[in-house]
């Protein structure tokens, strides 16, 4: 089949390896969905389009939990590239998996293959005017691995 | 160059072409940016994945409209699929001109070619439980078309 | 008792009498809560501080009802002013009724009294810089009288 | 003067007392604003409708500083209650000083009369349910007073 002649050409720009930390649930909840939260501990920045780190305990996420067990992330939290710049993360995306099984151990924060779950995001910048400028104007998509109280995000930015 | 092993996977869902009407500004701005407001008047939605309409009037953009001229979208209006499904849509993306001379002849409505701006949107629907309940725990892409008065814009899934 | 020393000092700004047009609802929804959609047709905008009008269906509100029955607004629409300036204006709030006999005749859009529901808002203004941009930098309370197929909210600026 | 009838009746409902952390900038922005975060050290909440603590490091503000001085606050963190509930707290609001000298000092984080300036918030609540529940569906106003390195909000129920 011929590709779509608008497909969208993805570059990968960076990935982010978090250690998260902490947790809160507001439960059980009024509104139908659960309010939770959980904090960046640590983190590094690698890639060809940005190096550096996550500044720790500079935020975190704040996700609804649906009904249907989709998780509806909420993140912000700061970036420090390796020239000093500080950058501001924002972070929408979905996490749910494909399987009762699966979802089980997640719950129980137990590994699982990168293929038995969906875990994507698209994070918005707000960066400083420079070298990191062109992050605030570029849309981006985050392909996630989720491990045991971490995880790796793999952004690409969609030119 | 090997593909990077996480590339996002990306599928060509459906295509929205909508007319758009009505244009409100707030300027001078006290807030650096300035809000606008356009409207949806009408639009079709085809493609492999969901085929209907957008609801005439039923919602619009609300951007601002930075200092450097980046468009920041922040659109919301209901869709209704051929089966009778309404489906709210919510919006968020860039556009702007690669020069100078194409950022003028956009602000006077002319018509552009595809390669001389940057239009890219990442979408999330309230999709009702049923058949199209899928597009409510995806992200999404998509990449458009800026014309006189319209847009059309292909939206991509990231499976 | 005394007054609490810190009790906000709130001053009546203005009302806002508006007609509602058209209405949406992604039903039955797969998030546990349910979207609608309902537009601004038209509006007046009378006393001390501001008089103008609602720009007809330049907007609207795109409330999620709660499981719980707390309808939490989503509105987003453009003001004018007698000067002629325009200004966006975005509200928040919750509506709800007192009992489930109050709670079924509001669902059949029938009249009831004030004091039977709870309908309060908090919204934010984009407004140009000049005579309005102080809305710009205020917050505001909204207290409303809902009617058929219509709303009289009366806002106060917090001082 | 007669009171509007429709005047918004405030109760004080309880005050947070908050020590802060941290301070990240985005400088020199791109996008007009300034990006800034600051964390929730620790806190206490006193008052007739709720007792407890703010949870340590459960979030913080991620306000924007507008090009005319305004601090739009985009807050975000967790409550306990004395009887253990733990609840999730959204805060926006504006904080200005009234003249450039007050401005001044409040930038080298020095104290200030609370007359001096302009602090309030209105605040949204995911509260479990059970005894707090009504939080999540009422309106609230905070007056606040900045003390260096601190705030202590007194917030009020609109009724």
């Amino acid at each position: 089949m011929e590709p779509h002649p608008f497909h969208p050409v993805m570059e990968h720009a960076f990935t982010i390896a978090i250690e998260l930390t902490g947790l809160q649930w507001v439960t059980p909840t009024a509104l139908g969905d659960t309010r939770a939260g959980v904090y960046a501990a640590e983190g590094t920045i690698t890639g060809p389009l940005l190096q550096g780190k996550v500044i720790p305990m500079s935020g975190g996420d704040f996700p609804l939990v649906r009904p249907n067990g989709v998780i509806d992330f909420d993140a912000r939290y700061f970036l420090q590239a390796d020239d000093g710049a500080v950058i501001y993360m924002q972070n929408r995306g979905f996490r749910w998996a494909k399987t009762p099984e699966i979802a089980e151990k997640m719950a129980r924060n137990e590994d699982v293959p990168a293929d038995s779950y969906y875990m994507r995001v698209s994070p918005k910048f707000d960066a400083p005017a420079g070298p990191h400028e062109w992050m605030s104007k570029h849309m981006f998509v985050g392909v996630a691995e989720k491990v045991p109280g971490a995880n790796r995000i793999h952004y690409f930015v969609v030119r």
